[in-house]
């Protein structure tokens, strides 16, 4: 990593916001990811007198996750930045408002790490850029999810559509966002860890299907580029993870039909599950869809949070 | 397929040219192709009285092409096309002249059916566009090599750099050609038959090499719209299929170390191969691979065909 100089002041607090997101953007497992409008977590960082870094409050979190400041990502974070600058002795206290569902596909985990990340390295006056906040990112996945996949903590930290080109070395890629592009995002109540959900994906996988999901990938980022909503329409399929996956969320295929009938462009589900994600051209298809989806599942006695959004083309920000 | 209207008047005789192509990008096995503006494959057509079709002169097979008109590709095109159109009794006599290695991995009999093709088009006044021939090319290689590929016949036909984003439906997309964009290419003289190539690839792939790829070929697309060579060269990895077929091509691992230092941009098969192609930005590194890996192969006493190109962004063209 290159030398970098201090060119803003350190400061005494800072609140940030960073983004939910939503993996694999359909037929593309493990290298795109996108990023929500809404949820997302926000943390607030203090400076104290009394050395050492301690979480004084999380909210809304309902008891999931450690406050051990080795355990949690967000200070697990902090210290990371801190270790590394070679800041000793700093006194920091953190809340973590957690304003998204945990184990829900949505980057929760990532979400509190960028947030973490973004956050100490405004309150010492942003020595680094945030694509060299990346590495420390992955680190951080690791530790809060036992893998250091890149797809949800790109898009939180730079925002928009990310591709993750290569993991080793680690080359993340900002792809064009088409600018009505918008997904609708259901998450039913019922729980899918990560881990699981990878356990479940077969090793093997046959070449015929692999040839039908780079078709897809290459259709997809053409239609980023060329701002084409029916190829993108055309591309989100996912032939792959998704027979095997989707058996884990309740009315799947229902939510589908319903989401093309109503015009989506594609229907999927977001990350690991069990979030369901549609992507729409425009905001009204994608409010109808959320709508309609959360009744469906009410119907069947399944609570459920719904969201709508554009692409986040932001990322992470500071609130203050 | 729509209707279309007759705007051009038949002719008596044409004579075309279909360019040689090289299929998979390296990183893009089965939906990526591109055109090279040399060799490729020119066919005369002349209307005569007599009626049925016949093949009156092949030059440059060394014997090995069928002339009876039902199984050589170009004659059988040229009657797939009149039965089509409906045109019966009519007299036609075909000349191929084959400037164009036989069981290359440059696209040889994708050549041929395009010429084909293309010349029958042109003679009847030119009653279909290049997209409406696409699926009598598939038909065409299904005879030739027995199966129905598209990616040679549709770089040979349309031109440039085409991505199969499906086969069924099929859905043939252009994508950009960053214009310093050059190849050189290699044909060594052992053969390998299309055929054998496809029979040694293993049915299954691991899914985190499947994730590698499409990684790449993201950057791939990516690199094409935005014309950055970087990004195309550290995309330009086959870590599926090449580890299997460079087994069967002479000095492989000896040429790629060549070509890269060089400069190219990224080394790999041809096609099913025994030809071998580099990537290059610009004409001059491409020129000097060429010599280069056909001195090399020279000094082990294996003969070999060489050719450097731009992309050929025309495809199919009338030459009269």
């Amino acid at each position: 990593m290159e030398r970098f100089q201090i060119s803003m002041k350190e400061k005494d607090s800072v609140h940030v916001f960073a983004p939910a997101t939503s993996a694999n953007f359909i037929c593309g497992y493990d290298v795109l990811g996108l990023a929500l409008n809404e949820p997302g977590d926000e943390v607030y960082l203090k400076r104290v007198d009394k050395p050492g870094i301690r979480i004084t409050k999380i909210i809304g979190d309902q008891g999931l996750l450690p406050t051990h400041p080795d355990k949690n990502t967000v200070s697990a974070c902090v210290k990371m930045i801190l270790d590394f600058l070679g800041k000793k002795n700093y006194g920091i206290e953190i809340e973590l408002h957690k304003k998204m569902p945990i184990g829900s596909g949505l980057g929760s985990s990532a979400a509190s790490t960028i947030a973490g990340l973004f956050a100490i390295n405004r309150l010492l006056g942003e020595p680094m850029s945030k694509k060299e906040l990346l590495p420390f990112a992955l680190k951080g996945e690791e530790l809060a999810c036992g893998h250091g996949h890149a797809d949800n903590v790109a898009p939180s930290l730079m925002g928009g559509i990310t591709l993750i080109r290569s993991y080793h070395p680690l080359e993340v890629i900002n792809l064009p966002v088409p600018p009505e592009l918008c997904c609708s995002i259901i998450f039913p109540h019922v729980e899918v860890q990560t881990r699981a959900a990878r356990q479940i994906l077969k090793n093997k996988i046959e070449l015929t299907d692999a040839v039908s999901q780079w078709g897809n990938i290459a259709g997809l980022i053409t239609g980023l580029f060329t701002e084409d909503y029916n190829l993108l329409s055309r591309s989100l399929q996912d032939k792959l993870i998704e027979p095997t996956r989707s058996i884990l969320i309740p009315e799947f295929e229902a939510m589908r039909k319903i989401a093309m009938e109503c015009g989506a462009l594609g229907f999927g589900i977001s990350g690991s599950g069990p979030s369901v994600v549609a992507f729409t051209k425009g905001i009204d298809t994608a409010k109808t869809i959320t709508i309609k989806l959360t009744e469906l599942l009410k119907d069947h006695e399944i609570e459920s949070n719904g969201y709508f959004s554009f692409i986040n083309t932001e990322g992470a920000t500071a609130l203050s």
